[in-house]
């Protein structure tokens, strides 16, 4: 067994992941899967990854959930020439706190994503054409519920642990609540029960950024590159959320690239900070879909783990699983009090839960930097999951 | 005279304020004014409305300046019959805070606007068209010169008080730094010393949005609407920043207008936050322009309060003015620690200067909501200068 640091003490390229996508279908009519609206829908295929082996017991299984942004490409790299690695790759590996030596870790694309899971950017079999915004209005249980065939389909029947930050928090907390006894273990990140109303408006105004680009087309730019623009500036706005004014303060402050007086009386003049964000907008246009966008943050919008159970507390009065809550003490967008709020609930109800604060200057993207912080913190808590289960 | 509570007490029509907007022209070729990027600009004609009448002595006016989105009309009523007063009337008028029975108040429309005051809608003598984007680059130091001309028109020489929020406390600091034998007293609220990184983000994707809309047409839109859906999805964003997450939840929460859940699923539901941001944007559409818009988030973004001045201490160190800083406990977007940090440097320099603490959970729109709190702060720090300067 590899401890907590071996990733700084042995870097061995021998000891790196390396990793092939998968993917998996079902829901073909005419038996789709019903969505939480009630629509039926389907094929549906899924793009995963597995990290590590199945035990025998079929007992040491890891789920990892995305965000916004993110996929199912976790960890390790396709190839040993990558620039960089899974977008947890830092916990995910031999000797990391998910370790692939004890655990069988799986990374999946969301219900809707853009990666290879089915979304609007797929072909939508009855038409021969790409969904676009005919896709249905999809909802983080969905995305739960299609996470759960996969696991059908790779024999799994129950979790040592799920964990994710952001709308992966929201997954995690929905898995614990959907399934109970399926789940060992969650840490749920930087994330809230419910959408906030400004979480809603910051995702309505992403979402008019995109739709006012002439490029969307009402959602039918495929195969073009579509409203690239607006994704970017999307993007641009999500990226401020997702960090701090202490953060761009340090890191940015009022510096320019070019200083010259001429220059900073031009209205195209640019602050650091305003490259940097350009830059981030268009990194992302390569890489996503905005209808995909689009239908997240929609998803995200329509989160609430008390709908349909009663209200917030009978929800999470269901976990059974042994909960790790991880807020940011910088995160404005899903400040800590909430986090806070429903480890409250879950101490009141006797539920076993801790919550932990990550002490950081970047905001809500720390649980995607502050490594170092947070590593011992998930390595104690999977560790003792696994030594419950006795996986070695 | 009357106290702070006349409003209350006797609010009848007859002290009603019965204002009109006036207008004055300057900077009339050849003798442009030479604005700080050293560019020549004229004529310049500044639209202001006053409320009281000047003394004798010339020795009770007020300026009040306003914010992004404000303008000179900052008290009383156009008509008996208007809905609406002046943005701070609360604040200004017979027995209030700014005592239009004592003092001469002055509501200016700052440079570059759209009410009145030469700005981009404006025709370019030169071409006989209106300025669009080749209206030159102007900055919170050019609004507050722009001013000291208005002023010397009116035959005022000093200023008993200055008074402003957001954008408005970037044009009282520029006052009392640029001009400090003309200011007895001033009053920055909600405001801060430079823009900040953050700050500076928000404006750049406001500006991105607006000239995304392809009504924009490089703003080059007159006489037609010009980027309407542009401008009022950057006025939503602004909107978000000037409240608080506390505020929207208390307000809106997750509540909609229509519940079935029908209408749930439908990627066109609506949230209330997002009805009310989406008519927050239109109403501004229908007073405001969108390329004065794009020049005043360009001038708060150069706002740096110690540049060619060798910094922000050297800077303050000039204030003569008994100050009155005012920030608010929730702002997130002008944080009271950087209004705090200006008190703190004119502490130790022993200038005369106070911070006053505004508790509120509406973020940096308090100054525009909180009145009761406000009032008795302002009247008193106002009475002083008064009574210093020996006016009845």
């Amino acid at each position: 067994m590899h401890n907590g640091t071996s990733r700084h003490t042995s870097p061995g390229a021998s000891r790196e992941l390396i990793v092939k996508p998968q993917t998996f279908t079902f829901a073909a009519p005419p038996t789709e899967m019903v969505l939480e609206s009630g629509r039926r829908f389907g094929p549906i295929t899924v793009a995963y990854e597995t990290y590590g082996e199945l035990n025998a017991e079929r007992s040491n299984a890891v789920l990892i959930a995305h965000a916004l942004t993110g996929d199912h490409h976790a960890a390790g790299k396709y190839h040993p020439a990558d620039k960089v690695a899974g977008w947890w790759d830092p916990l995910i590996g031999p000797g990391k706190p998910f370790d692939t030596d004890r655990f069988f870790v799986i990374g999946v694309n969301i219900l809707g994503g853009c990666s290879g899971t089915t979304g609007p950017a797929s072909i939508d079999p009855a038409t021969g054409r790409p969904y676009g915004m005919t896709f249905p209005v999809y909802t983080v249980r969905d995305m739960v519920r299609v996470q759960r065939e996969l696991l059908a389909h790779l024999g799994i029947d129950r979790l040592l642990c799920v964990a994710g930050g952001s709308m992966g928090g929201m997954q995690v907390l929905e898995w614990a609540v959907t399934y109970p006894e399926m789940v060992d273990g969650i840490i749920p990140i930087a994330t809230s029960g419910r959408m906030t109303a400004m979480g809603i408006a910051f995702n309505e105004i992403m979402r008019q950024t995109i739709m006012l680009d002439p490029g969307w087309q009402n959602g039918d730019y495929y195969p073009g590159t579509g409203p690239a623009k607006g994704l970017a500036i999307a993007r641009m706005l999500g990226m401020v959320t997702y960090r701090s004014d202490e953060s761009f303060a340090v890191r940015f402050g009022r510096r320019m690239a070019d200083t010259r007086s001429t220059v900073y009386y031009r209205f195209d003049n640019s602050f650091e900070i305003e490259n940097y964000l350009h830059y981030q907008g268009e990194k992302l246009v390569r890489r996503f879909d905005a209808n995909t966008y689009l239908y997240i943050c929609k998803a995200m919008d329509l989160y609430d783990l008390g709908r349909d159970r009663g209200g917030i507390e009978p929800a999470l009065s269901r976990i059974r699983a042994k909960t790790l809550f991880i807020g940011v003490n910088t995160d404005w967008l899903y400040p800590p009090r909430y986090i806070i709020e429903m480890a409250d609930i879950m101490a009141r109800f006797k539920q076993e839960v801790a919550y932990w604060e990550l002490e950081s200057p970047h905001g809500h993207d720390a649980f995607l930097i502050e490594f170092e912080q947070v590593r011992p913190v998930i390595a104690g808590f999977v560790n003792d999951l696994a030594v419950r289960r006795r996986i070695k």
